[in-house]
């Protein structure tokens, strides 16, 4: 599909590129950088790419393809560095999880003989780093693509058919509405998380072992998303900022209506409450985005 | 171990320990009781039992050991229907996830000539009724005992055994502190999740329909959670209102601060909580309680 692609950041997301890519055949050529020595030296003993740099600028060289894989806060650097060197024609995009930000970013330091088609795919785990990649974790996820009016047609058209052959379902949106729907469907929960484990974690030494120890009770689901990439979650906050805290007001006022329920025993309140919760899971069940084994996140250790 | 054991209520705990006792030979009959006449019917097509009763004083008859498995909100009731019929030296024990409303509702009704040992398997799954039980639910999981200092402990350390017999570990601790423990293992989970859906099916269609089919991304493990059955979580909710509403009130203090750093940008601070928050996830790892295979939640379907 492509004579070169730079990656631009080799975490998570980048490391797991380089190795579906090479066993799709996508490209003939990986250029990885990485501004960290150490992840350019350990992503290079993995073997992921033909070249390694720590200069943005010079992996881009020749490049028909360059995807930018750092924390959505390190775009604004990346387009400047790699700006004059990118080859005409070619498709930038990335793979953050805020879409309005990028493009904003991004865009006024491209020259307009590059496509940029902003991406997202909607897939990862707790772990991070050039080790933690693996070529099937696009399969079967969603990829969501925000190009706007103005973006060549064709050069949207090309990405979608990677991300397709990476395994993913591809979507095209407004990057604006992208941002609304993964403030609740990710952002908030992480969010959430986050801040449920630091409550734990701000407790007396002696609850706080003992939480750990009776943390499958339903703790445990939240710290194993309380655990992702702090660099990551931290852009991803500062920059769907406006989102993050509508979404947020909605869920705090939520949040005191059940706190005012359970203080004045309001048990109707409560039951009408938890019965709705449960259709929003059948759905989703239904659609397959999930399975209806009874494993609350523990099977695969113990049943 | 025992001669007769009465299960008060049928649902995915009282299921599991049918199924879990015949498996190991623990009693030499099962008396079932629900007050409901379809699920008892369910029950006796399922064969949980050797005798079926919608009156919770006929299955305690002769029974050595009696288990409450209703929701918590009901054991005062079941304590006042059983009373008279209680043979003399049996252990009365029950499964609800708080400890010290049950021991109000349920001592003072109780002869002094039986044992109440109150008990909490920390094991389920989001499914309910007869027909969800399974051998494997206690399997390597927590039970915590909650006996007070005049129990019987010939009592509490037959149960104990009971439950090691039922794959548990069983951990004995004091009723209050269990309660101020799960409060945030588990009820305050399960209410934030509920919460956090419940603010999503309050989204309009367009967003709603986006929100599920995106739900991947973080969201799922939240619906998972939501989808517990409503009247046991609703007793929970009322019947440990003020370590509920103690842990609540800690954690929406620490959504205050997150949310005035995102106004702020304040990165550093978001950076710092979101390092801390990884050493939980750790602890728990290294105990044991969670495996380190990068799923979220969804590896069975997937990868």
């Amino acid at each position: 599909m492509f004579e070169k692609v730079a990656l631009i950041g080799i975490g998570l997301i980048g490391s797991s590129l380089s190795h579906v890519m090479k066993r799709e055949g996508l490209t003939k050529s990986i250029a990885v950088s990485s501004r960290s020595a150490e992840t350019l030296k350990r992503a290079e003993e993995l073997g992921l790419g033909n070249a390694y740099s720590l200069n943005a600028a010079d992996a881009v060289k020749g490049a028909d393809l360059v995807i930018v894989c750092t924390p959505v806060g390190a775009c604004e650097q990346v387009a400047k560095t790699i700006a004059p060197n990118l080859q005409a024609g070619a498709i930038v995009t990335d793979v953050g999880s805020v879409k309005s930000s990028v493009i904003a970013q991004m865009q006024p330091h491209l020259p307009d003989s590059v496509h940029l088609v902003p991406g997202h795919p909607i897939a990862g785990t707790e772990y991070s780093g050039p080790d933690s990649g693996f070529a099937a974790l696009f399969e079967n996820r969603w990829c969501v693509l925000t190009p706007d009016k103005a973006t060549d047609k064709a050069a949207t058209a090309k990405l979608k058919l990677f991300w397709e052959n990476c395994g993913s379902h591809v979507e095209i949106m407004d990057a604006h509405h992208h941002d609304l729907v993964l403030a609740i469907t990710s952002h908030l929960p992480h969010l959430i998380a986050y801040n449920i484990v630091g409550t734990a974690n701000e407790l007396e030494t002696d609850t706080r072992s003992e939480v750990i120890k009776f943390s499958a009770s339903g703790f445990c689901d939240f710290t194993r998303i309380a655990a992702s990439d702090p660099t990551m979650w931290r852009d991803v906050f500062i920059h769907n900022k406006d989102a993050v805290l509508e979404i947020l007001g909605r869920f705090s006022e939520d949040l005191s209506s059940l706190q005012r329920a359970i203080r004045r025993g309001d048990g109707d309140y409560l039951f009408d409450l938890f019965s709705r919760t449960r259709d929003i899971r059948r759905s989703i069940i239904e659609i397959g985005q999930d399975v209806e084994a009874p494993n609350f996140g523990r099977d695969e250790t113990e049943e």
